[in-house]
């Protein structure tokens, strides 16, 4: 995804110019949900960066936000600052960017599957896309969070650059177009997986069987799907075509979990060419 | 799985009479594949234990087992044992268990999908699955294989359970029936989210991503739902019924990644009753 020049470019402008460490990037967090909290978090006390402001709707999370943070419910009424990161629900981001009554500074979303363009705002637009799932109440080591940042011009990806580097080693530039694909990867990497270990348990539950021994071959899987990479790494009876073991799982489920077990054999058979 | 009293039984049977740690358990490996391979590094050195012999059926892999275990071809001429492993692929199980030609000691199957019904030997069967995926050049920690052990009668469970627990503090008592379910459940939860990491890696590569953006949203996925249950950890447009993202994916897949998307959001939509 990043072209070698790219990535000089991008090691340049961290670390030599370092233009922006200098200064302090100032920023306001707009938002108070997962991720805003968890950007607010691990932003705070970074060497060259300063949460001027954060707006939020409702007070609903305030007391877990560090009190410190000057705090707004008026949209049209920002501080100044250099970067505006919106993280809000998809599905608001555009109506929020709406509102913005802001006519400098850089304006960013935090989403994966919403395209840059989906910023309607009256100034530079860019987005700061932390690939990672965020819960309150799990402390996230921000080191290991992979950072997809896209802006509209070099100084704005200087600047998101500079930011995401103080989080985090691994910067990446990633377009629109890009991300949108990330994203539906990660539906199936993380989303349909998950509900894969549901339905597991949901068998297990139903015979009695500690679904935690399967914790292991879980671990297993992931650890050797990363050295072998994934398609290599698969096992199991349609991998090695045996067409007796899965019509007797198949005759043992019903329902939904039956049409999944049929789908996901048939493509794993049709993968390796049986 | 395991009731109260049969917990109490097997710790019983495992830490107080330690009839067979007092001797020795003299074992008999059939088989040259992964899980036999596993199973005489992790057992040779063990105390109370003596692997007598091994059968394999070829040479092939002869220079990866230790030397200095007994080796033969012959299935029909095997050492006198206590214990008898039969670890050799699923469908050739029944055949062995019918060539084997001994009178006395135990016979055990190490399959998740194989009932004990399906060796067919003279003596006494039981099962010995360790749930694991194994390969041939990445080492395993056995303390961390639960090891799912049947059979007959308390004196081959009271045999397993040691032997087992030699190996591995995680020994659960497993029936037929739950262990066919067990591996059901593990094809969901190993096999099947193995493929979706296929997909998401075709769809990266596809687009010049790269794939290891999402490694750590792997990994919080799996650490995830050890805490909170897979049920609960369930996130994404599915999860969420943003039937909008769903279309949106839906329409830049094709053939059967379209139709795993289609199946699987339904599945998740179905499950949080939307």
């Amino acid at each position: 995804m990043i072209s070698t020049e790219k990535k000089i470019d991008i090691y340049l402008l961290s670390f030599l110019t370092n233009v922006y460490l200098r200064s302090v990037i100032k920023i306001v967090i707009i938002g108070s949900g997962n991720i805003a909290y968890h950007l607010c978090s691990a932003l705070q006390n970074k060497e060259g960066v300063s949460i001027v402001q954060r707006y939020r709707r409702h007070s609903k999370n305030d007391l877990k936000f560090d009190e410190n943070i000057e705090v707004t419910g008026q949209l049209n009424n920002l501080a100044k600052a250099d970067l505006y990161i919106i993280a809000v629900a998809d599905d608001v981001i555009t109506q929020v960017s709406l509102e913005l009554n802001i006519k400098n500074g850089l304006v960013v979303h935090t989403s994966g599957s919403r395209s840059i363009e989906d910023l309607k705002c009256q100034t530079c637009k860019g987005v700061f896309y932390p690939v990672q799932t965020f819960s309150m109440d799990k402390i996230i080591d921000f080191k290991e969070v992979p950072i997809a940042i896209e802006a509209e011009n070099d100084n704005d990806l200087n600047l998101l650059s500079t930011l995401a580097h103080q989080l985090s080693p691994k910067v990446h530039l990633v377009n629109s177009e890009q991300r949108q694909k990330l994203h539906i990867s990660a539906v199936f990497a993380h989303n349909f997986s998950n509900h894969m270990y549901t339905i597991a348990k949901e068998l297990c539950d139903q015979y009695n069987i500690d679904f935690s021994i399967l914790y292991p071959l879980i671990d297993e899987s992931v650890s050797k799907f990363k050295i072998l990479g994934p398609k290599a790494a698969q096992t199991g009876p349609a991998r090695r075509h045996d067409l007796s073991i899965i019509k007797k799982h198949i005759d043992q489920l019903n329902n939904s979990k039956k049409n999944i077990y049929i789908e996901l054999s048939n493509s794993i058979l049709k993968y390796y060419n049986h």
